[in-house]
């Protein structure tokens, strides 16, 4: 089961790399390569993941910045989830894709079958369950995996997440509830089911709220590095369960900029992994 | 301003033809092709627009189809979108896309420039105002438009957005009022602010307070036929105010199944929309 997979792989590595390339992060090697940029940014993540596969428990794609090149870019994006999965690393499609019924099975098809063949998608549920349910069967029957956003790591996240229901709780606590309750027949050897939720670093009680009431859930958590989250925030979740990837983006892929325009790029963002690495594994 | 523009062309007709097109849609004369199912897809679109152009008061693009096509399928989404703004057509792009800061900023330079530009993009806010924000540039300098997921037309809508607050609103009706809050300074001549809301057809007493709410908020309605919607309940909207487009996809792209399989299937196709079209009209 994919979950099983990442939660091996995520005890080896709770280290998420976060590809969310955009040109301007490109060394001028490659930068000043003579083709197109939707090429340019492939090179550039090939080389990371050759750089960084056996530093990083799995790769987070943010398919936002290929859409922004158009179809070269989403060109850039197949190619990319391609290439790492044909590295046999476990591949999350950031796209947090949220419609139902028959639209949603359509995102399931692209995203799980053919030229964006992930292994996780992440969804946006503001649809309830019917925004879900359309990827269950390939769930089951493809062995794919869900993450969920539940609680961002965004300031507006209280617009609508943190506002307070009738009884008392929070709009992100009856969407963790949710989750954990989707996932309840999906549950595998780790013991953590096929939908996960996508939860933020940057609000430490809320994570241990929704860690407590999600005892099957695996989370998907952005806001390492960059955002503000430290190796000691996620010890405290890791002395409570070994229950995530952490995603670091710009922490890591940008790590060479303003050292080096050369090849030698990679060793900077090898290092960054690593280190993150080492940051968040020294508390274990 | 955009969204004065679909308030005209809505006045003249408010029928939305939804380009939701699946590769089972097509009849005969068009999958039989000697070309791939993106460009058969996209000979389908070219000719529906052909045959309502003067009867669709805009398109709407669902990109989900063309996604789970991969790359031949964005390929056919880019062209359908250019052919049909080709022909003075606005065009949403229902894309519900919803994330934050520099990665909507990501999406909204894909959508609203290059390959996929549209007029219109749907938007999933769960994440705040930071999921809305950073497409403010492109609606204000690049005269681009949002309709924001509100209240949604599926029965699992009831699993987050009609959940009751604390102070006895659902949450659909606080993110009502962010829209109308978010859109308070991109009101144009007609009334009506560059950010509207998707609110789907089939809670007329849902839609009623939301119009209420939210007078200067323009709404992209799905939920007509297939869905369930009459022209009955766009009435009731109509005689409060003007204030919507109202989409129906397969009720007029699917108009030839199991009638025709050769090239007049436009004909039924431009009889569905405009029935559809004097349905509405005539309790007006």
């Amino acid at each position: 089961m994919i979950m099983d997979r990442l939660y091996k792989a995520a005890a080896e590595s709770p280290v998420c790399v976060g590809l969310d390339t955009k040109i301007d992060y490109l060394p001028a090697c490659i930068a000043n390569m003579d083709t197109n940029d939707g090429e340019k940014i492939f090179e550039f993540n090939k080389k990371i993941i050759d750089a960084t596969a056996d530093l990083a428990g799995c790769y987070k794609v943010q398919v936002a910045c290929y859409e922004a090149l158009g179809l070269e870019g989403m060109s850039a994006y197949a190619r990319t989830v391609q290439y790492a999965r044909a590295q046999g690393k476990l591949v999350i499609g950031d796209c947090k894709r949220g419609d139902i019924a028959s639209t949603a099975e359509q995102y399931a098809r692209g995203h799980f079958e053919g030229d964006f063949e992930v292994d996780f998608l992440t969804v946006n549920a503001y649809m309830g369950y019917d925004a879900v349910s359309p990827y269950l069967p390939y769930v089951k029957d493809h062995d794919k995996g869900l993450f969920i956003l539940t609680h961002t790591s965004n300031p507006s996240a209280k617009d609508l997440q943190e506002q307070k229901l009738e009884d008392g709780e929070q709009v992100f606590e009856k969407m963790a509830d949710l989750v954990e309750k989707w996932g309840g027949d999906l549950v595998g050897e780790s013991g953590y089911s096929a939908v996960g939720a996508v939860v933020g670093l940057t609000y430490p009680e809320a994570f241990a709220d929704i860690q407590a009431r999600c005892p099957h859930t695996f989370f998907l958590v952005p806001g390492y590095g960059a955002q503000g989250g430290t190796g000691k925030d996620i010890a405290d979740i890791f002395k409570r369960s070994r229950c995530a990837v952490i995603n670091s983006s710009r922490g890591i892929i940008c790590a060479h900029r303003g050292k080096t325009e050369g090849p030698d790029f990679v060793d900077y963002i090898r290092d960054a992994a690593a280190a993150m690495k080492e940051d968040i594994l020294q508390w274990l």
